[in-house]
């Protein structure tokens, strides 16, 4: 119930079109009620677009292919882009049934499909990547930021073992509205990459590495510490949430 | 041996028709007794109904099929209700060639077959589960906790990022007897849960999430370190624990 | 604004003594307003009572003796009973300055005041503790029930190495209607009470141990990997959090 | 070296008026030198604010009294507003003498003097904090964020136990540019707020709390796996942190 | 109620001088009833001897002076010997109030007073310690091994970093019943002795160490994981329970 | 060389019939050779038996089948017993074609066979064990001490949430010279054990269980931190571990 | 750009054949430049030989046989020696496609081709292995460093349990230049063999062992908190780390 | 015993002077003996130098400062130099006591007194620090370093977020023959450093941080994990270790 529904209802009170008995129910009932469709095993926010200026996103993880399909055709269905990250291919074949436009990203492990009408983001979001390892997570938030409305730009294997690789790119670094680094192993590159810009940086750690690594912790902690000021860290392989964020930045 | 047995032996002894050296050797005999049956790998309780209000359990985990259906044989034999949790397909093959009438709960992973005479639970234990991940551990807590002889009531898919899909069910929670809350990620449903009710609440965290989740770490740190009190924490991923829990209050 | 309230708003709609206009401001208004009394530093949440059964408890831990006396006061002003937890000596300086009849319990490190009308628990709720280390959690576990509205028994030191000790006290045992079960290093006890009552078990780990104890880490796990059913667990040393669950599970 | 500089440089060659060795060895000084003052134990970074839009701030962590008044003196030498974080009283004595007008901020334990021209942030920065025990955090965020030429608007002690303490602020929320949300124990906080407002959320785990939340790990790994879009996390009682990264994301 | 008791008992119920109704209250009584000392804060436990070899011992950890001069006291009084362990010096203060011939050992942090008929061991308890800031632990070990009735030996600061110091001691390592080794840092001492002797080895990490020593986990781990046979472990410190392991070998 | 063939040569020395420097370099080899074989990738101990008790056993965890068949073929030609641990079927096979005799042993996944004169030794060592889930550990304690010369009782599903099961069997408990309890989940098990019985008790974790156990971490740190005296740890589901040092206490 | 180029191009700007602008664009531009080939997914250096002394290895895990093959190509085609590690055979499949005299090392897992002109190291890398189940990463660090231009030697399967084969080997181990010492379990050999030498010796911690070895955290730390010194540690696994440390080590 | 020694007493054997038994006992007894001193909590080992090229180093933390002098006397009184780590002024006055010239370094929190004759290292050993607070580390490593033989450069506060304070000193850097890198937080210079130079670089993380440094943790993992290759790591805080380290290599 928007404001105007509410003055409009309160009208028909003071025109004795409306019992007041009746109106307060209803206005009761209005605030116990959500945009919320029940499937059984999940409910579908339709309505979060209006309050979060971005459709709900699935993630893929957890879910069957027969679930991931469901929801992604009910929010096609109510107009909205859609977006599935972490999709095996049987999920992809699933959904592509029921939804045929969707296309899947095989390196960002991705289905979407552009629909509706998503703002344009500011600025250029930079997604900085350490090594050839790392790029399905840097593809998940290339592939997510685009759908989001983002202009992006990919600067690719610039570990900090090799500086001059980075220090070689700072023009485009520099021109960024946002970076997002990505980097598994220490984590040390969004330290390096938060002291070369003014801009924010989203620090995303990859579980990319081995022993030590212990899935992605020895990055995350690197991160989390960083020396860097204007580094804010989202969890390990999380390119979306990344993306998320940086988006909203874009946008603000 | 029971109180009435040991008076009726007493009884015995004065009447002369039971010698005392004998006497006191069956007392210490039926003292080291218990009514446990061995089947050489396992020592089958068959009185833990009368104990403790519900008969053995199997936990399907690390046990073979042979071995599962043979214990499960053995409870059903002796008349009580038969429960197998973290039951694979192959566990219930080998059940049914033994138990033909178990039934088993695909999305709870369970074999089940109600039997006996369980008592009714007071009041509705609500299962409120986060995300549709999440769904095997809340159907785990379900199917534990009807044969257990509790009414349930299924709240699914209520994160707190979307916090209206749970307030706009607030006269089903405030219904309840017990909650149960079944979260995976950062585990923050039984907090909020927690601050709405006047009711116990059992919160479960699940393995769900990825990265810095460590397996269900995060979401269980989460729950002990809730802020709402009336929460208490069972296992991660221990939808029957939680349910064996919140039976215990709902028949207390 | 509760529902009566809002009945007679709309019947002045309806005698036309309310613009529509107004009406809708003053219903939007009521709709955020909420209990809550802004100190500055804190919110007193002054209608906890009426929602969840007992008022707003104040954690000493973290807040100054004259923080703690502030919202001290302003419960037991209006009328509420006043429970501190994890107060030092200071603290309770301060708040007996403020609310004279405050007591403090050194054992259990908590200052009480019991006002208002809370109602009785249906039985008895049994402490268990496992060594004369766990005292200080033990007893504010009591004299939280306690004050709570809960008949308490109390049974301490009688931890598993010495397995008679508790065994000798079943009768004790059996009678409670929920047991809270304290204890440190391994953290077994709670496993064998479960195994020994049909009621609900709350077990505390306490940070009672030294080496590879981590804190009460070992006790923790080992209350959340317990093999018996009917246990779930709070957080380590969170006598007062145990209490309140028992308490919510004795007046349900 | 700035660009026109080095035109200069090429033109006294051109113009025989500079050797071309000595011309070449001049570059390559210059691309060794930075603006970097070296007081032994310290480089002071003078040049920083050029950079990146802030001078350097002092971590006051680790430091004695002597060597924060040594490099604060440096700083407000050069014309630059002075932040030092984590100050312990003995610290801004020793500041305060070297640096007079500088002014202690008790509750966020900073030392501040501002200087210069900061630019002004583009919208308000929200400061959000679930206990009255996360005050000295939240205060480091609110004290670094304004230097840093923010306007801030303060929302304390609502954590997700009484969620309508919140969501009776959501027009304070909805109105932030950026939102800082500070919280230890669950952290489930940033979860809820991030699900309400469309901005970005900074969120920072708090070590506050007790047993299992070992040092803010609870709160930290629960704002890393948060279900809601758009939450990034800082260290744990990282304050500056957020509010850096926050000032940056309402400076672009 | 001993095996005689009862038959004797049982002897009156067959002469009629007790009414069996009387007898079998007894007899329950009897086997409810357990050789424990209420104190209030403790139950102290004056049978263990019988049971296990040896009274009950107090960890100091914990408790007050004034509660462990009580508990002490009571020991005593039973005619036992005496062994408080990690006890401060004014522990020792409270107990020679009330046990006057008490001693104190500084190094090893304990309180003993020999008492009873303990049997001697069968042959000698060697206790191997790595470096001089073990000291505290193996004297805990030798301390409480010697009150146990057992001959030892010690062979101190022979690391494995100079391994011709244990190298040189064989004889006296193989002439060993037992051997403890006391080690912190990496703990590899108890894998070279392990690999020795044929005689069983109880290995005890200890917190020496820093930074990656994690107060002991690094020892302890590198003891859990020894590549040498006939190793086993007690907890971080634990010198008594080592030396109380190694006791009941000897007196096997 | 023995200290009888160094007397023999330095009567050489006397008689003249062997050089002082070819002597001293004899001396000098034989200081520095050790009856070891190299294999290549493996140096096979053929004394070990000599020195400790027992040939060296092949722990086939991450060797290949042709590398434990080769091992084995070389131990047992040494008339040696063979044991190999952690054994898949098809090292199984490999070792068959070169040892026919080999038994293997499905449960305790272990290959062994008799040979030499191993030692009885001087008591009995009872297995005991909490759950079925458990019994390819127990069984690997029991094949291992079994082939080392030791009679062994099997006491198996007596976890400490039922236990009477555990308590009815006291006789069978206390007859035991060395006690070794298995145990998964809580790991309660040994500080119950631990309380009923005077001789030493080696406690074995197990990784099973699920959620918070984290691969039997959680029974470990329950054993580490027992509140028995007596028990000491070996590493999670080192069953052989357990027996081995069981075994030189019954030997001893 | 050189020294030698930046003489040139000044020289040309003396001598009026180059504009002073168009010379500043060009040396901007050099400073900018980095010998760095860009293949979309890598940034191949093919200068690093010149920096570091040898060029780019590839890092096999977590790349396809694609990116695995296209990468190693250009590195061959600059003429520069090849290094694949952790590469599985599938990867071999693929570079021996664009690369035919490449080798492949099974036990090593590593592709190589020598090529170019590697200066040889002073003296010899000895490695030293604790046990047989070590032998892949003792394998990999040999590959390495022979490939590097080190003599290497080999002594394997001396762990510290069998103390004597090792130091039966003393000669080989005091003649090495720089020692390489592998270990799992409880990663003690590294403090043995560092008390026996006076060079550097770096210690390699492996993930072999079962239950608290935790994936290798057990030698890890046991090796950083090593009594030895002249100890330093590299990731658990890296054996080629430890051969690339040693090389540097051994050219310098 | 010597070779010499050994080839003497053969001799006095052939000419009858010694009897065979006698010399067979006198050489079993020279194989057991060990250059070391028995201060009964102590064993100083006065031939280290011969052995590892530097004498016995006292670490400080953990033992009295009169367990301190007592070994420092020892080792004084044996002509060979001196060095206490870890040592508090307390130990100082202990130490000067009894040997009157030793000096004390404030910063590095470290005694010494060069004395004997300690070769000089092939090339100057640069100490990097990444920020002012791990002062204390980076001198323990110059006091370390210098008193045993090496030339030594520093170069601090030079962390990676203003990454041209480290390019800029480049010649410095490259001219060294070892770098150690000092770094707490993320840890990330040894990375950069790396990359930079041909020689080994030993990584010696602080506990410099908060947090989630976890004391030093976070720093540690990102070393472990470096991208960068020829880098090796010590313990947490451990400048003495990397010096020893650093001097090893430098003098072979």
């Amino acid at each position: 119930m928007t404001t105007s529904e509410l003055q409009k209802l309160l009208d028909s009170v003071k025109a004795g079109t409306l019992d007041p008995s009746a109106a307060a129910q209803l206005i009761i009932t209005a605030m116990r009620a959500a945009p919320v469709e029940d499937l059984g095993f999940a409910r579908v926010d339709t309505h979060r677009e209006l309050r979060q200026g971005f459709p709900e996103v699935i993630l893929g993880l957890g879910k069957t292919p027969a679930q991931i399909a469901s929801i992604a055709a009910r929010i096609v269905a109510s107009g909205q882009a859609l977006l599935v990250t972490r999709a095996q291919p049987e999920a992809y074949e699933a959904v592509r049934e029921v939804v045929p436009p969707a296309t899947y990203h095989v390196e960002a492990r991705a289905i979407t499909l552009p629909q509706g009408d998503i703002p344009r983001g500011r600025g250029t979001i930079l997604i900085v990547c350490a090594g050839t390892s790392d790029l399905h997570i840097a593809e998940e938030a290339a592939v997510t930021a685009e759908l989001m409305g983002n202009s992006i730009d990919r600067l690719y294997d610039v570990g900090v073992a090799g500086i001059h690789r980075l220090l070689s790119e700072q023009r485009r670094i520099q021109s960024a509205h946002v970076v997002i680094v990505v980097a598994g192993m220490e984590g040390a590159l969004p330290s390096v990459v938060g002291g070369l810009v003014k801009v924010p940086v989203i620090a995303v750690p990859t579980s990319i590495g081995y022993g030590a690594s212990f899935g992605g912790l020895a990055a995350l902690l690197g991160m989390l510490n960083s020396c860097a000021t204007g580094v804010s860290v989202v969890n390990i392989d999380n390119g979306f949430g990344a993306a998320a964020a940086a988006s909203r930045i874009n946008h603000t």
